[in-house]
């Protein structure tokens, strides 16, 4: 039921390898927790936790961060507890409380995992968060990458169980008695997040029972179609990319598929498709130019783009 | 506010062109005829309109048919009327009758149209149809084609109001004062199209207003993408495939987003992921071999894959 075959495919928990698992004590982590360690005899594995407490629920943060150091000490994982304060880094970066907490939280998995040498980091996104994903960014409307939902592994982080469904996560610690913590709060952007989950998801569970594989199947699809158009971007700029400038005869050959990841590798992802496509045009124009986009300018001189 | 932009794009209404315009008598397909008789004068088109008579709901159908005649005699659009008998020719092929009666539908229109001369054959479908269509398919996991909607263009047929949402083409008949008649079955997979319609698309338009043009733009740079992936699919096959044998090593050179697309191309569009993969591993065995697909074998011989 846990997916081995998945943590496989992408090389997610290699036999002798140093885990850190990010702990909440909810579901999705104990389950996680639990079926590591279920692995660690058999791959070698040498397991730690970490636990984030966010400082944002008072007592209730310090019950969860107790809890968790205790079901880890009980299965002999060793557990870091960092206690942050999300409030402070959310009024000085002037972003909202649950992306504070989502870079605090991923800041510290990072710096723990290197001040114990572990080559992963594992995190318990399921299949359910995935779809919801996959959803709440076709409603915002965040391109091709956001219909490709979470990223199965991205740079050290990896997330065995994202082809897990809560269901299953919830039957695997119910069969084994184990016990968890009611998450109060559930992390980045909460609020839509349980829109979706609560009124949007089981709508669609409704018309397709097997909705959840489904998204995950199409997500992977569009996972990979992507790495691919990006690795075809990225090689059209190892050759023709000098310094920052382009020569816009050669970036107009390409299909825009791949020219529109060549912009976006150079002026970052969130640039906006009608953006994109103006920088295209502008590309194609023969007079010296200049094209303002937000926090940078390009300038077109003599056939080259100047990023 | 009706997008000629949009249709222009595509090259849907070429000037001086002929356009056959498929109306039902419901309010998107009375839309496309005003607009496009309120572009003939100035694009010199010849337009005709054609009507698909289910022969479903006995007097109202009939009913449908008189209005659409009528309303295309006002405006001067030569209208063709068929008379089909939907029923006995989903009995015949065992399928569903939404089904028998878009087979009809379009070869009716397309054996229209070659009568005519006509170079286009426009449809009413808007954007709210391409939200749900995307939507539907992502529900029932079609993959990455279906996550591209409805195609503006599929051979002569274009779909000049894709762009356009429900409401504005309302609108448009209001503020005109044209009528039209309110569809009791609204086409293809009417049921669960309704709840699509009714119930998920109000829930996602709550968490974003734009959320019609969000899918409508995500749906055409996936459109985008795979329609490049697929012309390196057929590069590839135009170079290798001989007959209908394939040397496996080459096929396995390729990166999975098109030897995945080579597959379907030879194995139709409906092979699934898994079998597609399948396919894929099989290709890379090296004894004789065979492998059964449903309607086809698949040989593998010194290094040769038979189709």
């Amino acid at each position: 039921m846990m997916k081995a075959d998945f943590a496989d495919r992408y090389e997610m928990l290699v036999p002798g390898s140093r885990v850190l698992c990010a702990v909440s004590g909810g579901a999705d982590s104990m389950c996680l927790l639990h079926w590591l360690v279920s692995l660690r005899e058999e791959r070698q594995l040498t397991l730690f936790a970490a636990h984030y407490e966010h400082g944002l629920r008072g007592e209730e943060s310090e019950r969860d961060a107790r809890f968790t150091a205790q079901q880890c000490a009980a299965v002999s994982v060793p557990c870091t507890v960092e206690h942050g304060d999300v409030l402070p880094f959310a009024e000085e970066k002037h972003i909202g409380i649950e992306e504070a907490a989502r870079i605090l939280r991923y800041r510290f998995l990072e710096e723990t995992a290197s001040q114990l040498g572990c080559e992963k980091i594992a995190t318990a996104h399921n299949a359910d968060d995935n779809a919801e994903t996959v959803l709440m960014n076709l409603c915002r409307g965040s391109g091709t990458r956001g219909m490709a939902g979470i990223p199965p592994v991205r740079g050290r982080i990896v997330r065995p169980l994202l082809s897990t469904s809560r269901e299953e996560i919830l039957t695997y610690l119910a069969s084994r008695g184990l016990p968890y913590i009611e998450d109060s709060s559930n992390g980045d952007d909460a609020y839509t997040r349980n829109r979706f989950r609560h009124s949007i998801v089981p709508l669609l569970e409704e018309e397709n029972p097997s909705f959840l594989s489904a998204v995950s199947r199409t997500a992977q699809l569009l996972r990979e179609d992507d790495a691919y158009l990006c690795v075809l971007a990225d090689a059209f700029l190892a050759e023709h990319l000098q310094g920052n400038v382009l020569p816009a005869a050669e970036l107009l050959k390409l299909d825009l598929p791949v020219s529109r990841r060549v912009i976006r590798r150079l002026c970052g992802n969130g640039l906006s498709m009608e953006r994109t496509d103006a920088l295209l045009r502008f590309a194609s124009g023969v007079e010296p130019g200049v094209l303002e986009l937000p926090g940078r300018k390009i300038t077109r001189r003599k056939g080259k783009l100047l990023f």
